[in-house]
């Protein structure tokens, strides 16, 4: 009863505000490496508004109160009249009820708030006691106690896996002729210094001093301010404002700012309550060693995309040298959790899906852009989110169009994106995509967006969408040596005016010492026009200052520290570093978030108990259809059977139940893993199809059934056109 | 030219003689962790009896001239008349020359069997050159030089990799029911210790003593040995008995063996020439640390089987607590090999697809081995490999019949196995089931069959095919404190005697200390005969000798030791641990050995050039079809538009070339990646389906060509039943 209630209308409430963006500092500066599987992304609690406001009163008659107190003390001490003394006294009373009836106000939208998660978290452990029930997925290693943050899919959660990509494989590879590779998760180290991992991919952690044990420094802090807010009605509505703002900006602070607000709210251990240490970047990334020498540090890859970059020059060529095409590959990621929560959600090894597709930097255009420019979905860009508004249906050709997506290719991707994720079972009122602000993206990133999925965590990326510029095949260019580029040959060969900056280092150092560095690099920096300026004074004045930003100050350069001069050349081409659009895949998130969507509970026949059932589409179903002899007999069993080879020869998944229980029982059963089309049989010349949700039958020739629930299952045919078709089976075999 | 010669027939020799079986020690003791996929065998040298003669007759001859060089020595110390000394001179000449014959007889056939591998090298130069350059698959991490044993696969490479695996899906799994789980490959050690990797999976290491350059021992012993075979022609014959028999043992050398064996044939690092340390054990497995606290070592999974095992009881249950089921797995599993050699064939990471079949020990039969009883093919059993003949046509019916395979369930699967690799489109002439050697086996195994390939590095395990009986469930039963078994339930309850040994501790430990824990185990150990025995011989003398094998003495048992009885007990069901048979897929290999098998050359038209080919079945073909306009032509253009959308929607994988290269060259661009048709548009009506080996062609209506090649690359219709439905398209598109 209890459960049916979040069920009957959009399991949670719509709240208009958006979410607060909780990047770490390092997620902000290296959104990449984050992006789209990093961070779950707390809702903000309803009510806020009036929950502000009511603090404000509260705190308003708190003040009264204490004047008033006053004033019945001084009355109290100057031996004023008792009839003033009473009167002040029954106004101090009923100010104080005031005050307790504006803090139980106060209290009550707190906690329907915290009722809302708690509705949330009922819903979600029903959810997954059926999972964990079904073998959806398995906490890893159980026998030995299990580890923090690995899952194993059990065989439907595993067929689930494996057709989410296999039509990953037919929706994006197939469909856009990208280039498929297959690259190892042990990764060299030079590979992920290029690509700042070993640098930057950090969470700051803290230590119990006593014990060892470690804890995610934002984390703590994060469950302090929360705490607080919820249960703390007495707090002054500046100390309520300042805990927000902490929880706004947790994440850009660094880790001195984060050590010093864990000290000022003298958060202990959780467990021990012993002191902490200060907060310390730690890597996220498993580290191994290559080899038997112990001098080759390698890494379990933290995302499959450095091995599309690694061999971008490779898949130029296999392209025929032409842009722009793209590249995918799906595979295990790794990143070694501080403390994993939520489950499916946060985990240490995880399926990415990632595309990068190469463009010309100076077209972004899409061919097939038209093919999804009129689709209408929940968008939700920055301005929307700056101004405290809720995400809006736009059209993505519209949203293009008005620049709020940064180029088509972009907003092809988007497009895709969607199709693919509704196309699974994603509710797609429960789906948005959000703007990156400028905040959470590299200084680098043309545009980002992420498809956001809301279910019982709050609103949670499961796929980034990130134009990245040309940043990746730059930084690998630089460490490798080897040019990752493409060429853009001209027709005619054109004459090009060249300013060809060459910087004296001899003179540079003997007068800069130290500081050359920076000077030969703001040298070689300076655009056309303030070359040319630079020239001009130098000949005529034989020096000039020269404003060096990176050392802060100004120097004196002299005509023989540098030679500036313009030449014609002829170029034939056009060499440039591709622009790389890509749209990364959480597959787990994703497959998480479809459980939620899918999952719903219906009473039973006798109305004493809720029965599960998942709404997986066919396409996605574990397995598509289930054949049941109505009754125990060696008839049934034999037809069964004939039906299974058929339905093997088919390529259609299948399980035959031949228990005696009742086919109530078999049907409820089949229902909670989401088996789309049940198979009963209950003559030796047709059978009943019955389908899971509307629970409609048909009959259908023994011969016919294969190759009809494989139209089904292949989406050539909806249940619909099925049921034009068939007879309908009157008599139906009724439900548990 | 060349090249053709290896084509023209059998691309190698076909040798009588089986291979030498090299496992390392702790292979033989261990073998699960290393089938299939582990040892890459040599093939033995042909012509080796000859060879065997030809050093015996040499040494003979040797031997004869050092005798008649001392006569001739002996005559001129004894100033004999000069003739006969002369006589005695020309007798040394003739047997120096017959010696020189021999040598010159046996140089040849030692390096006429070099020339054998000179041109499977040659060959496989052949084969890699092409996947190559054409991205079947690239050293991971090129541009930065790439690390050992880490191969990418790109676009052609890693769609015949998913196919394989989906083949492999559709024909165990689906087939079978099986249940498939996905677990991670991050794998906490107390479940490798349990299995037994963290003490045993390890090869033997020597180091260089000055660079610190790591070597595998058995590889510079084995190298050496092969070497002197090789070049050394004045090897006496002992001294090439010594030498073969040393590479006949070498995989059962322990650490000291081997290290003697380095230290007698002063053998030194390959590149300075520096003295070797001892040989000493390298863990293989590539170790990391789980979560922040380095205080949880883990791994990266050796194989994906123990992910199943750790399972067995939520599968057990998942499956209707019913044996027989299987479970399977396909994922990445990880060796940190010292030094790779032989490029695809032994690599640090690859995917494996394993199969856990669990079993009644009591009933290993199959339903449906009937289905595959008929087959037959090459099988290697034991016998024949000791005793020096050649594999074998068998019908596996008549093997298991005859009790050659152990039982119908692992007979079944070596059936499957061979249906699956076949259909792959592996060679089967080029394909064996070899039994292990008793010594290969580990002690708890009942049979082991290895699936091996031949291709240019010799006969190459691909396929593990073993019945392990109940060792693995019983390692973790016993680690993890779960009972990993099953029931069966008796239709009625059964009165069992069941002997109950209760060893007394106390008493125990007060008579033998140290040695208590032994003579415990031992007691508990007693059969129900010898318990008898003792029993008696207790209450009749009150003591008795005890023979302790653990402790290889004997040790006195008095009365108070120990109680013997013998107990009625009610029995409601069998409580037993299934055994368990597993077909472990080393699916890199496999691919590897089919780019072998499905390569070959033709000339090209005007025969200055060989075209290369890869004769790839539909099924595994990375791309289905091209799509070529014949001319540049805007027409033909949208014509193949048009094509390739119908081919999209029916979901087969396909390329356009647009480019204005001739028709011939195209065709010889998508032979060399193993495209089996290719639609040429020349008219806007209908156009040509041309067949990659037979080069025919047919003349099919547009709107017919997706539905056609559907047929064909889905297996419904063959080349040839198509070819009799469509009219052949008389002047066809010239090949190059």
């Amino acid at each position: 009863m209890f459960l049916r209630s979040i069920f009957t209308s959009s399991p949670f409430p719509v709240y208009s505000k958006p979410i607060i963006t909780l990047f770490l500092t390092n997620r902000r500066r290296f959104p990449h490496l984050f992006s789209p599987y990093a961070t779950v992304k707390p809702q903000m609690d309803a009510g806020d508004a009036s929950e502000d406001t009511l603090r404000g009163i509260l705190a308003e008659k708190q003040a009264s109160v204490d004047l008033q107190a006053d004033i019945v003390r001084k009355l109290k001490a100057e031996a004023a009249a008792p009839v003033d003394i009473e009167a002040a006294i029954e106004s101090l009373k009923a100010l104080k009820m005031e005050v307790s009836a504006v803090a139980k106000h106060l209290q009550a939208i707190v906690s329907s708030s915290a009722g809302v998660s708690g509705d949330r978290e009922a819903f979600r452990q029903v959810v997954v006691n059926t999972l964990e029930r079904r073998l959806f997925y398995i906490p890893s290693f159980k026998i030995y106690r299990g580890v923090a943050g690995l899952y194993d899919y059990g065989p439907p959660g595993c067929a689930i896996k494996s057709n989410v990509l296999a039509f990953w494989r037919q929706h994006f590879v197939l469909e856009e002729n990208m280039l498929e590779v297959d690259c190892p998760c042990v990764t060299p180290e030079v590979v992920l210094k290029a690509s700042g991992h070993v640098e930057k991919f950090t969470d700051l952690m803290v230590k119990d001093e006593k014990t060892g044990s470690c804890y995610r420094a934002d984390h703590l802090l994060k469950d302090f301010c929360k705490e607080k807010l919820e249960k703390d009605s007495t707090l002054s509505s500046v100390k309520v404002a300042e805990l927000k703002h902490v929880l706004a900006v947790l994440d850009d602070l660094s880790a001195e700012e984060l050590g010093a607000k864990l000290k000022e709210y003298d958060i202990t251990a959780p467990d021990t309550k012993s002191p902490l240490s200060d907060p310390y970047p730690f890597n996220l990334m498993f580290q191994t060693s290559i080899g038997p020498s112990g001098l080759s540090p390698g890494y379990m890859r933290p995302e499959t995309a450095q091995g599309i970059f690694v061999n971008f020059k490779d898949l130029y060529y296999y392209n025929g040298n032409r842009l722009p095409f793209a590249a995918a590959q799906i595979g295990q990621a790794f990143r070694n959790e501080i403390s994993p929560r939520q489950g499916l959600l946060r985990v240490r090894e995880f399926t990415l899906a990632e595309i990068e597709h190469f463009v010309d930097p100076e077209d972004k255009s899409h061919p097939k852009f038209v093919d999804v420019a009129d689709i209408e979905f929940l968008m939700f860009p920055r301005e929307l989110q700056m101004t405290g508004e809720s995400a809006k249906p736009m059209v993505i050709g519209e949203a293009v169009r008005k620049g709020t997506v940064n180029n088509e290719t972009l907003g092809y991707f988007i497009g895709r994106v969607y199709l693919f994720l509704t196309r699974l079972g994603i509710d797609k009122e429960r789906l948005r995509f959000r703007q990156h602000l400028p905040n959470e993206m590299a200084h680098y990133a043309a545009d980002c967006w992420d498809a956001e999925i809301e279910c019982s965590y709050g609103w949670i990326e499961c796929v980034g969408i990130a134009d990245r510029s040309a940043y990746d095949l730059r930084a690998h260019t630089d460490k490798s040596g080897v040019p990752l580029v493409a060429h853009e040959k001209y027709p005619e060969p054109r004459e090009v005016e060249k300013l060809v900056i060459t910087p004296s280092k001899k003179e540079l150092g003997l007068a800069f010492k130290g500081n050359q560095k920076m000077v030969v690099e703001a040298l070689e920096a300076l655009n056309h026009a303030e070359a040319l300026e630079i020239k001009a004074a130098l000949e005529s004045k034989g020096e000039v200052e020269f404003e060096v930003c990176t050392l802060g100050k100004s120097v004196i350069i002299k005509k023989n520290m540098v030679s500036i001069s313009i030449e014609k050349k002829k170029e034939h081409q056009r060499v440039f570093t591709p622009s790389v659009i890509e749209p990364s895949f959480g597959i787990g998130r994703i497959i998480y978030c479809l459980f939620e969507h899918s999952f719903y509970t219906r009473p039973s026949k006798s109305e004493d108990e809720q029965l599960n059932v998942f709404r997986f589409p066919p396409l996605v179903a574990p397995i598509k259809c289930t054949v049941f002899p109505l009754i125990k007999s060696q008839q049934f069993d034999e037809v069964a059977k004939v039906i299974a080879r058929s339905l093997r020869s088919a390529g259609i998944s299948h399980i035959i139940d031949i228990t005696g229980t009742s086919i109530g029982k078999r049907y409820a059963r089949t229902d909670e893993i989401g088996v789309p089309f049940a198979i009963t049989v209950d003559s030796t010349s047709s059978v009943t199809i019955r389908e899971r949700d509307s629970k409609e039958q048909i009959r259908v020739r023994i011969d016919e059934v294969a190759s009809v629930v494989k139209e089904v299952t292949d989406g050539q045919s909806t249940w619909a056109d099925i049921m034009w078709r068939f007879p309908t089976h009157s008599a139906s075999h009724v439900d548990e």
